[in-house]
């Protein structure tokens, strides 16, 4: 979203960033400020794909909607996580991405609120109503009705307060040995399987390898970044410096983790923090590094 | 394609249309005589989706090179029917797409030759090389990938001489019973597994629905246009009338069809085109219709 923001603005589109407090929330009355009488579009994430942050969508909606102005929401983050009502937000549009939520990879789909106008973004055959050209990727479209039926059942038998419980667990138990830690968007609520915790003095990178190596996967930001050296955007913006950016890591429960995975990565992880801080010249330690003799 | 150009021309980009001649084929002088100093692009179909007809490429492909010109192709029809071999055509690029060739639905590939600057067609993460943003279709790339990969096998082995002679005797059966009636496109080269017959004083559609309850699945036209009640404007740029363009109908062989399913097609269709043609007011037979007293 941001790139495509970037790229509006090469195409001489005057785009307006909203910031965010330090829990990573949008403030409405930002938003109320912000729009002007050539605001054509607001678009804002339902859940960071970071944090799990989850903003106020259903006040964000009522001040577009106050504003007669087009709203979208990325709600890939969100979709499976937590119930969506389009009504209740009072989106125009709002997109998800299959792969989220146990469909196969390479689909989504956007909800369009009837009346709004959509120009294509390519042309050829007049499939799906003339909106996107090609012929359909049926296995695809399949998969994700047929996932995101199993995560609503799934979200209506309460499998989310299950989740909640593994992360609050995974999360306190983790910062109640680490100290010189926290979690990214703390305060604000979060989708239930999502935790961002930083542990000052270490780089990121290497606690992603060191969990690796022992088979733990957690990742530094987001995957459609890897690779890059610029610490996260995301948690820059909520005024995180940018060490303590580097130093973060995004841990995600997905609906195979057990209990016992959660037992891993509680006994694994302080202490692999534990031994990246020593190697750390930035850690003072108090008590002195003890080297066999 | 056709609609891909319409939406240029409606963005103030210049748009010059070959003609072709009443076998479909374009003719190299033609687009030699076209191209001007701002000409930026030719884009040329190997094989036509409705009659099969073959274009000269490897000529195109070099007029373009002289004349330092992009050359695009779209080879969707070509793929797995004959060999595609991009040095020899000499594009810069060249579309395929899977579920021609027993892929799954929804992917395809665009061959880029190295150094072809291309514009992406929307903008989000670094995917593909920044070419094309969002999480890969994974389990369609895959897919396209060993279907070509048995598609090639199979040109390999001659499967399209099998394909070949099955059309032919379908085709020579059907104009050897069938009067009024042609193939669109002949004499030109073709693929192996298409041939577009016309049988005039009849409704192709009729046709369609006629063979359809009987339990043999043809087409008029391409399906992205199916519904549309303009006849075919592939047939109509090959000067053929509208009312012959109408009374076309496309015969497409798989590699699951066998010899039965040729026989069963042969006894069929000229049946079937005699019963409509009985039905047609246009259709002055000799004989008076025979109604049972």
């Amino acid at each position: 979203m941001l790139n495509s923001c970037k790229h509006l603005a090469q195409k001489g589109i005057e785009v307006t960033y909203l910031p965010v407090d330090g829990r990573g929330l949008v403030d409405p009355g930002d938003l109320r400020r912000a729009l002007r009488s050539n605001t054509q579009l607001v678009t804002i994430m339902y859940a960071n794909n970071e944090t799990g942050v989850i903003q106020p969508l259903a006040e964000i909606g009522k001040i577009c909607a106050e504003g007669d102005v087009y709203f979208h929401s990325d709600a890939v983050q969100a979709a499976s996580k937590i119930p969506i009502r389009v009504k209740d937000i009072g989106c125009d549009l709002l997109s998800i991405s299959g792969h989220k939520f146990h469909a196969p990879q390479g689909v989504g789909a956007l909800y369009v609120h009837k009346g709004t106008n959509l120009e294509p973004l390519f042309y050829g055959g007049s499939h799906e109503r003339s909106r996107r050209a090609g012929t359909e990727n049926v296995p695809g479209i399949v998969g994700l009705g047929k996932a995101a039926e199993l995560a609503a059942k799934a979200l209506a038998n309460s499998d989310a307060h299950d989740t909640v419980a593994l992360r609050d667990r995974l999360e306190n138990a983790i910062l109640g040995i680490t100290e010189s830690a926290g979690v990214n968007g703390a305060g604000a609520p979060r989708v239930p399987n999502t935790t961002n915790i930083y542990f000052d003095y270490i780089e990121g990178e290497a606690l992603v390898i060191a969990l690796d190596l022992k088979g733990l996967a957690v990742s530094t930001g987001a995957a459609c970044s890897s690779g890059a050296i610029e610490p996260s955007h995301v948690l820059t913006a909520m005024g995180s410096r940018p060490d303590r950016a580097r130093a973060s890591i995004r841990f995600s429960l997905g609906k195979q983790n057990t209990a016992e995975d959660v037992d891993f990565a509680i006994q694994l992880v302080p202490a692999s923090v534990e031994r990246l801080r020593e190697l750390s010249p930035l850690y003072n330690k108090n008590k002195p590094l003890a080297f066999s003799s």
